[in-house]
């Protein structure tokens, strides 16, 4: 079995950020796990986008990059709301993996109570790209192509992604 | 068929606005369907009635204003908390409806992307008509029950329901 | 508040027997909330249409049959698999009840156990009209619309509804 | 049948003052029914420790204090999130009772819809002891020994409870 | 921390092999911890009795047979229905445990996939008690009560639980 | 937009008639997506493999018959067990297909309902291929492997699959 890392987000939207962070897991690890989290979750302001959506922006992105799709398994997973069962949940889900790659607390305490190695996510830089500035960007009519790849702002537009979250955004439901 | 119109909200409580516009939509539609969304929840501060409580508010209120019930449809719905899978779920509980009638931005933008026909609810006022600003008076002890139907405010008596949002107000639990 | 009975079917399609059991329950309670059990499911051998196609069935057979459709509310409840939940939820999705109308052994128990009071169904003749049957005989070809009121036969043509019901019976799916 | 009291908590973490309060209802009833609410989260900032581990600083701490565990019964209960249900899943997961201790206005309200005798938690002060106090303190590094019974103390440092509740203090998940 | 076994049961009902097993182990481990397996069923002709009644049966069945109760705890779990996460739910409602007692195959899997120790139930004679048995027994009126513990016969008495069984029995839901 | 087919199956295990229908589906369309229906269930007799075992039996299969990976999209769905939103739960978890592949008549009925356009599934043998065929003739150690490509075969070896389906086929449990 080839070594395999784990990488868990959500990608609302996948921006060049995430990239960065998957070619930097595929020098240190054969084949990575991309795990598409809160897959069932779209049309929110938190969650515009549809695990469909959010596979066809990944495999998009990782083509326009180049990236060997061949070591990359991307699976979305859905939340399971208890914290408790959520590793197992992602265990059924995809290939068996050895290493978890996250820089976020929660992810790090639950993989390592169940006994996983954890390292940091190399090259990741949170100041610059995150999902939440893309989607705040996107509300404002800033420029906010340059943090995403250019296949994953096309495809933002063919789906009418903007509109999408504007429209999210005026509701006042929960 | 009957053209038949959908209109979706929570009364909590039933008030005159939504009256109001269940009379101008029934002006453009032969029948209409209104959906007791949220029909799983109540006593909470924001849900504090039943679906049941609602289904009475709601038939009462008819009545008292001599709506044809005959072409009114009062279904009660379970949220999904899916929004992928909401308007199937509102499709599986309704009679077959062409028109949906809102103007909440996440409701319209859902059923527009299934393809339904969207409108505007006609004599929408919600500066002066709000569930919240019902409940906010209620909790304030101040008049509140010019903006219902008086057939809500009796039987919001008959089952102490002001009390009842009064501890519901109270509590720490989310 | 007014006597109100309660009446749980899934009426899968509503027939001749559950029309005379309103018409007798309705002799003796001033209103009759009736409820369309299992709410939540569709499309499979056992359960065939939606609450919604049922809700249409129902009214359309109440009105052919000239019931005062004020007496009568008629309630989608989707089931909840937990036993011990069910009265409570069903209590939270109707207007207040005090008798509950059954034949069904495991009904009769939970709302005893609740404290209800318990009456039998009146008229009920479950060896002429069962909605198995007429599911049965659907399937076979055989006449199946002397069993159903005949507002809910047009309605069914109208849907298409023996094809499906031979499409769901070909599947192997549980 | 004993007279039995219940008394419904989180216990995240169990504190003096639930203990004062458990031996203040012994006082009045035969035996206590202790739920342990909210049972299946774990691993979030205001539920950090499992039913388990809360389960067993419970008994921990009884026997520290030398209550009688004969009297007592200790049950983990899973949240419904619809409140109208809420009471029967309690009745379901526990032993008969008759008399709610409680000071909480929602356990209050819905249990007295119910139709059960309510009593205010003898002892508590809720100045003094609360768990938010106890995580708050935990966090700040501050001294929250002396507000627990000492076999938590213990316990809590023997699944390093204090870093696990730091790590989900510092995600930004919800 | 002391070494745990643990052993899951549904216990519907608790009979004399349920004590058997439960001494027996409690001679090669310190503490026991029983789990109430699918406790949130009841009421079904499988299932007949409530997580609490069950939870009274196994508590007063120790009391009789005198077993230091000090050393068990007996804790009710949900099922979750996803294989894959139903050994994280036990995990998450129990203390902490070293060595798994089954005989049944599945349990066995699960838990060994997991990484637990697994050994047989000792004194374990499924051909003279089981569950399914008693209930037969009870539903053609024959003798059960010297299968089951005095105390739980006696309980199950009280709560009128073989006219249950029998009107379950009686029913055609699902 | 490319054209895409759509096809389902469980895949417990993936087999040469799969294989078969893939390739061949592919023949008609520029992309298919591979839906993993039951996605969550493992474990089970009918269901003995999770998502992630069948994720990687069908990207080796696809490996082995040198099938253009970059043509197939491989998602892992859950059931919702309410027809009328399956479809939906399926919209949402894949890209957009046009053309629904299938055999299955409850698979053809909803996403007929639905409004796509249906096709057979080519070069389909069920009499020669089933996932049911491979699970009866492991359990009964008939030779399987024939009916399976060999990476699959080779990867139920590497998770002693064959072992684990016969502990599964002798629990008793539901």
């Amino acid at each position: 079995m080839p070594t395999r890392g784990l990488y868990v987000g959500r990608f609302q939207p996948f921006h060049l950020g995430h990239l960065e962070a998957i070619k930097g897991i595929l020098e240190e690890v054969e084949e990575l796990v991309v795990v598409i989290g809160s897959a069932q979750y779209s049309h929110t302001k938190g969650n515009p986008y549809t695990a469909g959506e959010r596979l066809v922006m990944i495999r998009n992105a990782l083509e326009e990059a180049k990236v060997d799709f061949g070591r990359v398994w991307v699976v979305p997973v859905p939340d399971v709301h208890l914290h408790m069962m959520w590793v197992s949940a992602v265990e059924g889900y995809t290939p068996k993996f050895q290493i978890v790659y996250t820089n976020e607390p929660l992810t790090k305490r639950l993989f390592m109570e169940a006994g996983y190695k954890i390292k940091n996510i190399p090259f990741f830089e949170r100041q610059f790209y995150s999902s939440t500035l893309v989607r705040e960007k996107m509300l404002l009519d800033e420029s906010w192509k340059t943090l995403v790849p250019k296949s994953v702002a096309d495809f933002v537009a063919e789906i009418d992604g903007v509109s999408r979250l504007r429209d999210l955004n005026r509701t006042d439901k929960a």
